[in-house]
């Protein structure tokens, strides 16, 4: 399904990631930093950021084969993996592309700069103990990244509670994920309190979740057709999309389905969904790589849109007196501004930022301090938007395609 | 699976509903009577209350499959019936055993004495005109009845209003049906604001409800997966009842299960479902007899402790004078009144009539006007409910059990 990498034909720049790479470096990155982009709203983008691989995160409650899942796909255990009808994976594991195989401890991971994961550092330490990087050489990871985790908890375990923030741990990787597999076993349908609480925590990725009813080869046609529609009866409520989730039934492991209980007839149409799963999947580096131009480009956007308010307040300032007093006029009436802004350059109000954390961030600034907004920088973004991205994805296409 | 009626075994008495009704007459009918228990609460019984079959009701969009559904559980056409691709039924039509084929215009059915419809007439003559029942002999229509139903209007059809209360109607016969049958067909899933109307007009009966996916082996095994799927997610929505309704997947017609597209397990799946669904109608009639016992046993209580207010009520009511005044207080203090006789015979709160209702009935009666309660009365309810009903169940038993 893979294509080869695409052949570098233009020197220094081999590929639309490395050309945003380097767009960012010389022409947004400036500007972001000269008028504080990052401090009110997205971070710095680092190199990690544009080398991470699009990541496919598994959850589920315990033993319903989430590691077994990555196993099948990758045809081998990922470093570290344990596979167990008891409660086994007791972490986060990133597995990943790396050049031998080996495991990296989380407190480790967390302060790499190759790696995109910086920003777990703030779930502390206990949670950074139960996270973990397992690398290795394999053809598969060079495209998708995996995160397995531990087995979501069902009623009674749940007392005994996690030492970290479990659910905000999973709504940060849900937010640098491009896909989500929830995983169910005919025999563990339940939805935790635990598990609720976790969905929850996806909301606003609904459009990254799939559902895996897997192995459904355990229990026969009339019993999985109940397991199946109460699985979605109840996910309908959970969920609370308007859309219908897709649910994968079938078995993901090396085994062949098993055809005793469910016959010819379910055996292909396990067939037909893991193979349907399965070009999902492949289908996901592609749509990641469109995904990050046009991220990149709204991230452009937002930025100059902040260049421009911050020359609009900097304008408005005096040039002697009075300035604390019109400082604070400014920052009570921040809505005339952006609208100022707005009418000026024929932009929608849809792309500026909240208008009520702008005012708090820029409440602890003194405008009078912000450098002078150079038309040079601006014009440079125009520049990257206008000709050097087109350029970009003529040069390339997306290597997926 | 049905038992022929049982042998009279005591003279005049045949059957459990024989016993049932001639202990109505005799003994708490007129304790109803006397204390006007019909005005305040249930309208007296009658004898087709008594004789009605259990009766199944059939919902759903049009060409789903409901009159075929009829036909093939009774082996033919009812009187009238009509079967198309086409919006075909377009009335109600209560489908009964009769001496001969007849169909009964609805304005007829409604005045008819011997039919259990009369409460119908509230529906006014643009519902009855779409009334009819359809009588034939037929054994199976000897323990049950069934409601045809037009078709559920889908999204543009609605604007075209039906020029009666169709969910009204539709509730009156959910509360008269022991079982709702809700069809659906793969390529008619939509679940319309009307069919949602329908449904909300159902609450209070949810245990009543089954799902029939039908013409199941119209699409192929993968497509009925997700139909089935997006069927159950939408419906746990819309029931909103935390138990998992029952969908019975299958095709219900004469014709065999065509195999093309679902293949020999799906045959055998369907095979399954519809007879588990078989078994179900055939299990009503004997659930009927163990409620209509039920009902009745609750109804005589009820009854005696309605007795018990009025007399209570005559108690407080002095023998010359302020008679007007001394109502008033009973009214606006009929909370006590309730108390009282709960404390005085070691009744549960929870079998007392709602106190809002019966002081608003109340008030439109003078209470020096009731009957004074006779002990014999309530007599002849104990001796009922402690010795005749026990007798009456070990004469005879369950028909159908
Ligand atoms: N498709 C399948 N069919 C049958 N058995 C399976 C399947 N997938 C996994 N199993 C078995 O289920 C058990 C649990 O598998 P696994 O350890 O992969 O689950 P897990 O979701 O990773 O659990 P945990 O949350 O505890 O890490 C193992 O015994 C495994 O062999
Ligand atoms: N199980 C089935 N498999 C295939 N076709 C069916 C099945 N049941 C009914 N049909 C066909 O579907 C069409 C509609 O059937 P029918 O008239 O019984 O539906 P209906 O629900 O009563 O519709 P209406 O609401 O219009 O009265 C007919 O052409 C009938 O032959
Ligand atoms: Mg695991
Ligand atoms: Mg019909």
């Amino acid at each position: 399904k893979f294509t080869k990498k695409p052949q570098a034909s233009i020197n220094a720049v081999t590929s639309i990631n490395d050309g945003l790479k380097r767009l960012y470096v010389e022409k947004l990155k400036p500007l972001e930093v000269a008028y504080r982009f990052n401090e009110f709203g997205l971070p710095l983008l680092t190199d990690s950021d544009f080398n991470a691989k699009p990541m496919v995160m598994l959850l589920g409650q315990y033993s319903t084969g989430k590691t077994t899942f990555i196993k099948h796909l990758l045809k081998c255990n990922y470093p570290g993996a344990h596979i167990g009808p008891e409660p086994t994976t007791d972490r986060f594991v990133v597995v990943m592309s790396g050049p031998d195989e080996r495991s990296i401890p989380g407190n480790t991971v967390a302060v790499h700069a190759d790696l995109p994961f910086s920003g777990l550092t703030t779930f502390g330490g206990a949670f950074l103990s139960k996270f973990e990087c397992s690398q290795m050489p394999h053809e598969l990871l060079e495209h998708i990244s995996f995160v397995d985790s531990p087995g979501v908890l069902s009623g009674e375990k749940q007392r005994t509670e996690r030492s970290y923030d479990f659910t905000g741990a999973i709504s940060w990787f849900a937010a640098k994920c491009d896909l989500i597999l929830l995983l169910f076993d005919p025999h563990k349908l339940d939805i935790s309190d635990e598990f609720k609480r976790v969905i929850s925590s996806l909301r606003g990725h609904d459009d990254k979740i799939r559902v895996v009813l897997n192995k459904a080869d355990q229990v026969d046609t009339q019993q999985l057709m109940r397991v199946y529609g109460a699985l979605m009866w109840s996910l309908g409520k959970v969920l609370n999309t308007p859309e219908v989730v897709r649910v994968y039934v079938g078995s993901f492991n090396d085994k062949p389905v098993d055809e005793t209980a469910v016959g010819p007839m379910g055996k292909e149409l396990f067939e037909k969904e893991q193979s349907d799963l399965l070009v999902d999947l492949m289908d996901i580096p592609k749509k990641a790589c469109d995904r990050r131009i046009n991220e990149f480009v709204k991230r452009a956007r937002a930025a100059k849109i902040h260049a421009y308010i911050i020359r609009q307040l900097k304008k408005e300032m005096p040039t002697m007196m009075g300035k604390a007093k019109t400082q604070q006029r400014l920052i009570d009436n921040l809505e005339d501004v952006f609208t100022k802004v707005q009418t000026e350059f024929h932009l929608s109000p849809g792309d500026f930022p909240d208008v009520d954390h702008f005012r708090k961030v820029l409440s602890t600034y003194n405008i009078d301090k912000f450098d002078k907004v150079k038309p040079k920088m601006i014009q440079a973004i125009d520049e990257m938007l206008g000709h050097d991205i087109p350029d970009l994805l003529t040069s390339f296409r997306n290597p997926y395609q």
